[in-house]
């Protein structure tokens, strides 16, 4: 059973209001408070090479991302910090406060632990009075994507220039805020790829999801196969993947691309033939701790 | 380094306001949110012979107990999960949620991941008009704990009747709302044990704490020598320990008995004599996971 099937045996338990977003989200006194929280392991979340700082930067960006990715405004977050040697964490806990700090969050605390592998959980909270989730698409709605896609993936495949690109992932705060308030239908950041982010989408929407192949924002300077290739199905690039009303585009202040439009029939195709829902699923070292079966 | 000392290395980066209490304090629309965060490993955190419920139980357990350490009102809980095996998250999950419906929080979602040694992350979101903090006691005051002491300690020693107390601890969310109502000065949770609790109240506290052994509620039917070592240094047991004013206590519906005096002198005391600032830190069982330098 892969991650996705494992949260969804739990549907029965909690709802599947809890399982359906990106952030679990909370009515309270007027507005939504939003949740988060990542649980990332050094040998399967952290590309070999990375400092501790980029490592606590990507922590939170992870988790900053999922906030984003509703449309709400971060206000703090937490870090659950297992340490392999104590000495890191000062490094880990700089890059998170950096990265929270540029997208106007704090760093409010955490806990820290001995554990033979680095694992840092990092958690959340952020607020909008009406988020976006990932259900509402309509027919007829644009896809769309903010900056571009594959980099990550390109980094991870040898191209040296998009390194930074994959250790420090930016979290589209502000773009989720402006796209919230232009009337997007529905969101969601693409941590695992494009592919597997529209059959995320088309899981919850009642409608289908047909992409453009050449209108796809790849990563430039790699040969066109291969960066279709990464854009589809490369995972770590944190981009949003938002669907909106035409009238509502663009919007200001965003950089998006138009990758296809919402359709009646509920598939997600790629140049009209179906795209395979798969990805990289956070695969990124050789690891240990993996076990096949599971992931 | 000791996880207090590594927290403490933190303050130059956080603010002490990060690293004082049981949870992180975030002003906000007129209240405050408070925020907790714990990481559980199998091999230190949870006794041999739990079940996946009564683990998942527990998860919920510490960290709401930190919510009401606060005085405040849990509102959400979330679980970040690394699976050793995938079948035992729906019985995790049944656990904490149970716990949380029993404080009247919701279990709101959270993040699964696969590993090899389960390690738990809950982090929990709760509500105060005033939050209590480990800081504000004053000479005069009273120095009071919840329930009893020592009975998660004395099952890990033997007193096989204090098994559930260990494995189901209670998180003494009403106690905590039913304190903060009636004016308590200072207040956490027990979760390493007396001794070490008195001493993280003193550094952040400029007066000190004068405890009479006599006083301690201690378990039934254990010796009383042995109850008394349990109930000074025995973690585990998650009881509140607070400061109150005199001519405000005992508390309407609150089971706590008196156990000492703030006093001016900047010391922790017991029957006169300094009490030592040890404790068992959750080391709670041989795991090839500790490392003895850093716990």
């Amino acid at each position: 059973m892969d991650e996705r099937g494992l949260i969804r045996s739990l549907v029965p338990l909690l709802g599947s209001a809890a399982t359906a977003d990106d952030c679990a989200a909370v009515r309270h006194g007027g507005e939504w408070l939003l949740l988060s929280t990542d649980m990332l392991h050094e040998t399967t979340d952290f590309p070999i090479g990375m400092t501790d700082v980029e490592i606590g930067w990507m922590a939170a960006a992870v988790t900053l991302s999922d906030i984003a990715a509703m449309g709400a405004r971060p206000l703090t977050l937490l870090l659950a910090t297992g340490l392999d040697r104590p000495e890191r964490l000062a490094g880990i806990t700089e890059g998170a406060l950096a990265c929270c700090r540029a997208h106007g969050a704090d760093l409010a605390g955490g806990d820290t632990d001995a554990h033979t592998e680095l694992t840092i959980v990092s958690t959340g909270l952020g607020t909008a009075a009406s988020p976006v989730r990932r259900s509402g698409a309509r027919p007829g709605d644009l896809i769309c994507v903010t900056g571009y896609l594959g980099g990550a993936q390109a980094a991870l495949s040898g191209h040296d220039q998009y390194w930074r690109r994959l250790i420090e992932p930016v979290p589209r705060v502000a773009e989720g805020l402006a796209l919230n308030a232009a009337g997007v239908t529905a969101m969601m950041d693409i941590s695992d790829g494009l592919a597997l982010s529209l059959h995320d989408m088309l899981a919850v929407n009642e409608c289908g999801f047909a992409v453009d192949s050449a209108r796809l924002p790849r990563p430039g300077g790699v040969p066109e196969d291969e960066g279709r290739e990464f854009a589809l199905y490369g995972g770590g690039d944190f981009e949003l993947l938002f669907t909106i009303p035409a009238e509502h585009f663009p919007v200001v202040g965003v950089d998006a691309t138009v990758i296809g439009a919402v359709v009646a029939e509920r598939s997600v195709t790629v140049d009209g033939a179906p795209l395979p829902g798969r990805g990289y699923m956070h695969c990124w070292g050789s690891s240990p701790d993996q076990n096949p079966d599971f992931r």
